[in-house]
């Protein structure tokens, strides 16, 4: 429990009402009870400031105050984040290493390292200080783990794979699977081995129960503070950029080159050794099939720029009318042909 | 082993021929052999019932005799459950709590559970009567497993999360993750701390390596008697209704809202915040990008009322016929033209 | 590291300049420095015979001298698999079994096994000779692995299912999963026993969080040779041949059939209870919905024939041009009957 003048203090903003009502719990400005406190996030819930039950609501600056205690910041929307953290229920972490994991005298474990039940850590492996590993882990030989990252329960970071600081890895996840490169030679399909290895940057997240392929010669390559959602396929020797965010169900394949602060909607996709240029934004379902500019949204399969894809939409929309269109045109011809 | 009278008192059936016909398993009724009992669940596959080597078929009421012995009953589908039942091999299951399983002292375990090698049982965890527990298995603190549930290898059940009564989770799914919400600042994405559960009813079931996510302020919920195929991902903060059937690889984005008994095909999806009606039907592939009212059938990228769609395809069929037509008439209006 | 003589005898191949330059690892052509070999693998690459700073490249018999060492070669894509292979990081594999390891004593385990951390063996399961299981691995009761055969971490391999010689299942794949099958009766599904097995084949590949069910009363089955990528979904009584590629994402419906070399690209799938033809190609997003003879490429959702597919998309593209035209046809006749 926290009196608003302490959640005010927490995220540097401003009480307009009382600063002693005592706030027990976040919840949505719409279902929100006494003790609560809400957040006005969109401009279309506006109106629940008058009717809401929360005992506070955050809201920025420029709000007018409503029927209740209001908290106003520079941007609710980071409050948001600061004041449910501060909510979070402590989770009984991983602390120190469980006496059942498995730690190979020839791996090299930092300071306040957590490693959970039957973990797996392998010789040669480098676990940095603050990292957090889950339970049925397995840390291959060789693989580094950055500062302060977190692993989550049964995840597979393959031998000589790299992680950053302060990276997020979500159960399930399999990180240097070996990829799907194949010699066909009179129907026989020959594995290629990779020798490459996959690399995730600093603050990147990845969900649970995605697979990200290790590179052949070079390594496949995750960019610092990019994200991705469960269940994403990374093929072998792509390289994605900075800051992107990768929706649940993406494929990405193989050798594919995808820039900064690119975003894929659910279960888009790019084919392998295309191009994909700085902030493009792919919408769901989207599939690229060739190197395309950045900053510019792509929708459809062969995805094209969204605007273009909507036209030719449209165009389809009204193909029954275009189709009565020809008929009233093919009649009239008809008919004047009769007429003479 | 059973005589055909055995398995008509277990199917409350009707026996037309020997009831003392020894039957030893199940087989499809076009490649069956003497021994075997089948199934005629297809009107399709009616000229089997003179040629099949079945020792027994399974039939309608209605049906008239074939060229073999037949069970007659109100449901053949229903039947042929029980029966697969009766003669389903005897898996070696968990029994009693595997010696390498550590279980927390502050978790509450109920009566007749199994819990395989090496799972972790967390503290605060509430694991109902008569449950099983697969090896590899997480449960993290304060999760609820109701009774009767079966909870598959290497599963994890996340802090917190709730599974109803007869619930059944197959290997590798995790339930629980971290849902993918960020609120991006100067091109940095801030995780959104997500404080709600997973919550799944009673007789649900998930398939392999899928991932529900838990919901930022409220639950995620999928209803009683819905059924998950494999490598289904469920965002954070959907809530799923009542028996609903949701195929392999299917996406449904955060906070979106499915009715009772919604069908969604192979590789479909839902975009997030909409509202999909009770009792629809969502195509193979298809993508509700916009809430859409119940009772009908979807389909396409974006998914509209299949009727409407296989319309709009036809018109597309035509294309090349109907550019022939347009290339008919310039033709004749330039003979025309030319006869002037 | 190795002579460039050395590596010649390895791929039976001629040198063309110095034998005895020393190699020390692989690099991509464009991107090599000193002390390593490059290939040429595609046309497009061969101005960098001249500018390469490898010291030495594989290419075909039929290549002219560059500005380096040449390696003359039957087939350089063979080739290029040999030498990754001989400049293969040694990885620290599984040896002998771990004590952790619960094997049960009514396993079979053959000679030169290796079984990682945790390993889980059930009763009757049978392991071939020269078999490796990596941390983690669930092998259920009645399973079997043929020999040489390599089992990635945390997979687990269902009952009775059987794993033919020399194949590979990459980390956290679960074979053998209870299909998805249901008769609903009165708004309750009824989950329908699934008695078949799940069967894979020698030289069969199955990549990351893969999940390949068991068939119902016959098996699922998964052809010599056939290679599946990541995050793959095989429902289950499906057939599929040998030699098949099966791109990340793709989903096959229940019951299918699918011939021998068959190739399904990215995101791609097919419906249940259909046939597709030996050495049909499936381009990526293309979902089979009905039955289709081998030999040829089908494309779009539903598939069609590559060839009419992209006809049909150069008319969708043309729509608007078409609107035009059909314009111009209606003023023209609009004109002529001003002129009257």
């Amino acid at each position: 429990m926290s009196t608003l003048r302490e959640l005010a203090l927490l995220v540097d903003g401003e009480v307009v009402g009382d600063p002693n009502v005592e706030i027990t719990g976040v919840a949505e400005i719409h279902n929100a009870s006494t003790g609560s406190i809400s957040f006005l996030l969109h401009k279309k819930n506006q109106s629940y400031l008058e009717s809401t039950k929360a005992s506070a609501v955050v809201v920025s600056k420029s709000e007018s105050s409503g029927n209740t205690n209001l908290l106003k910041v520079e941007n609710p929307s980071l409050a948001f984040i600061h004041i449910l953290e501060h909510f979070s229920p402590e989770i009984s972490a991983e602390e120190g290493i469980h006496p059942t994991a498995l730690i190979d005298p020839e791996s090299k474990i930092g300071k306040d390292v957590a490693i959970g039940a039957f973990a797996v850590i392998s010789s040669g492996s480098d676990i940095g200080s603050g990292v957090s590993i889950g339970s049925h882990v397995i840390i291959e030989s060789g693989a580094v783990i950055g500062e302060g990252s977190k692993i989550g329960g049964g995840v597979i970071v393959g031998h000589n794979c790299e992680v950053g600081s302060d990276t997020i890895i979500q159960g399930g996840t399999v990180i240097g699977s070996h990829g799907f490169g194949f010699t066909t030679e009179k129907d026989e399909h020959h594995r290629i081995p990779q020798l490459g290895r996959a690399v995730l940057g600093d603050n990147v997240e990845i969900g649970a129960n995605c697979a990200i392929d290790r590179g052949t010669l070079t390594d496949t390559v995750i960019g610092d503070g990019t994200k991705l959602d469960n269940l994403v396929h990374i093929a072998h020797n792509v390289k994605i950029g900075k800051g992107c965010l990768i929706t649940a169900h993406v494929a990405i394949a193989g050798s594919t080159v995808v820039g900064d602060y690119v975003a894929f909607g659910g279960q888009s996709g790019a084919t392998d050794h295309v191009e994909i240029g700085d902030r493009a934004r792919i919408a769901s379902r989207g599939g690229i099939t060739k190197s395309v500019p950045g900053g510019k949204t792509y929708s459809g399969m062969p995805a094209r720029e969204a605007m273009e894809q909507n036209k030719l939409d449209a165009y389809i929309n009204r193909l029954p009318e275009l189709v009565k269109r020809v008929q009233a045109l093919e009649q009239k011809l008809e008919n004047r042909k009769g007429k003479k």
